[in-house]
C-alpha cells in the first residue's frame, strides 16, 4: 500500500507549498501521487469548507464546528484516500485528524474524548503513516493568515478573529501529540526558508521511497 | 419547565402544516412558542440544510450525512430550543433526534449505535417530552415529495431520487421507535383531513396545558 502522509501546522506555517514542492519531487520521479486538503477535495468537502471559513457562521459552536470537520473527513477517507491508495498513488493530505484534536480539542477546549470517538468513527482510529508538523510561532501564524485574507480577499474572518491565546493552545496540542506519537509524527522547525524545509522533507520521507534513497541529497 | 414537542414522520406527512396549526393555537391562548425546524433556524443550520437538499451532493456518504444532521441538530438545541425553554416558551420542532434513527438508521443501514453516540455527545441523550408521529403510507409520502418539489422548483432532487424501498424502511424504523417509546411517541393516522389531524393533535397536548383542558372539545 502506497503511503499516506498529512502534513499539520498552524495556519501559515507554509505546509501547502511543502505538500506541493513534494508532490513535484515524487511526480518527477514517476511516483502517481493525490493531493488532497481537510476540509474539502470533494463536492461535499469543498462546501463544508465554505460554510467554516465564512464569517456568517460565528456562531458556530465548537461541538458543531467538529461534526463539520468529521463529515468532510468521512468523504475525503472513503472518497479520495482510500480509492486513491487502492489505485497505487501516495497520498499527500493537508490537515488530518490531529487538526481535529489540536484545533477543537486543545485550542476550543473540547474534550479529547469526543476526537478520539469520532476518529473511531469515520476510521476506525486509523492514522497517517507519517505526519510532518511543521512548526511556528503562533504570532507568526497570525501574521501570515491575515497577510493572506487581505491578499486573497477571502471571507475567511473567522480564523481572523481568533486570539493569539487560541493558536498557542494548538500549537501546544500539536506538540503534545508529537511527543505522545514521536514514530508517526515528525517535528518540522518552520522558521526555515521554503528550500531548507523541502529538503528536510526529503530526508524524512527517503526511508518510504523504492530504494529508500532520495536523489541528489548529499 | 415549558414542553418541548417535536413532530416526526415520511416527508410529506403534513407535519408542518400541524406545527403551524397547534402554534397558532398556543399563541391564541397566550402561550408564547418557538417553531423550529430540522435542519435549519440558526444560519448554520439553514447552511448545512442548503447542502443536505442540493442534488450536487449527491455523492455524500450516509456517515457524512449522519454527522451534518449531528452539527445542524448540535446548533439548534444549543441556540434556540435551550434558550426558547428559558424564556418560557413551547418549543414545537419539525423533526428532531428520532429522524436521524429512523432515516439514517433504518433508512440508510447505520448501525443504531452511532446514532446513539451522537446523541450523547450533543444532547447527553435528552429526548423531547412528547413525539407525535404523523404516519403514510410511503408511497403517498413520494408522491406529496415529488408534487411539491414540482411547485415550489426547489432544488431537492436528492429526495426524489430514493427508492420507495427506502421510505418503507425509515416508516418501519419511526413505528419501532414508537413502539419502544409509547408514552413519548404517540402515532397519528396521517390519512385523515388536516382538521381532524389537529383535532387529535390538541387532544394529546390537553395534558401539558395549564389546567390540562382543550378548549372547544366535545
Amino acid at each position: 500500500m502506497p503511503p499516506f502522509i498529512s502534513f499539520e501546522g498552524l495556519d501559515g506555517c507554509g505546509k501547502t507549498t511543502q505538500v506541493k514542492l513534494l508532490a513535484d519531487y515524487l511526480t518527477q520521479r514517476d511516483i502517481r501521487v493525490a493531493v488532497l486538503r481537510e476540509p474539502g477535495g470533494t463536492p461535499v468537502g469543498e462546501s463544508i469548507r465554505t460554510l467554516l471559513l465564512s464569517s456568517r457562521n460565528r456562531g458556530l459552536l465548537p461541538l458543531s464546528e467538529l461534526l463539520l470537520y468529521y463529515a468532510a473527513r468521512n468523504q475525503n477517507l472513503h472518497r479520495q484516500i482510500i480509492p486513491a491508495q487502492a489505485e497505487g498513488k501516495w497520498v499527500l493530505c493537508d490537515r488530518f485528524a490531529d487538526a481535529s484534536a489540536a484545533y477543537q480539542g486543545f485550542g476550543r477546549g473540547l474534550d479529547l474524548s469526543l476526537v478520539e470517538t469520532l476518529d473511531r468513527m469515520v476510521s476506525g482510529g486509523r492514522k497517517p503513516d507519517l505526519t510532518l508538523l511543521i512548526d511556528i510561532e503562533p504570532a507568526l501564524s497570525l501574521d501570515r493568515a491575515r497577510d493572506r485574507n487581505r491578499r486573497t480577499g477571502l471571507d475567511e474572518g473567522r480564523f481572523e478573529a481568533e486570539s493569539l491565546a487560541f493558536f498557542h493552545r494548538v500549537r501546544e496540542g500539536y506538540l503534545q501529540i508529537a511527543a505522545r506519537e514521536p514514530g508517526r509524527v515528525r517535528v518540522l522547525n518552520g522558521n526555515r526558508t521554503i528550500e531548507e524545509l523541502h529538503r528536510e522533507v526529503l530526508g524524512l520521507i527517503s526511508t518510504l521511497l523504492p530504494g529508500g534513497q532520495v536523489d541528489g541529497m548529499e
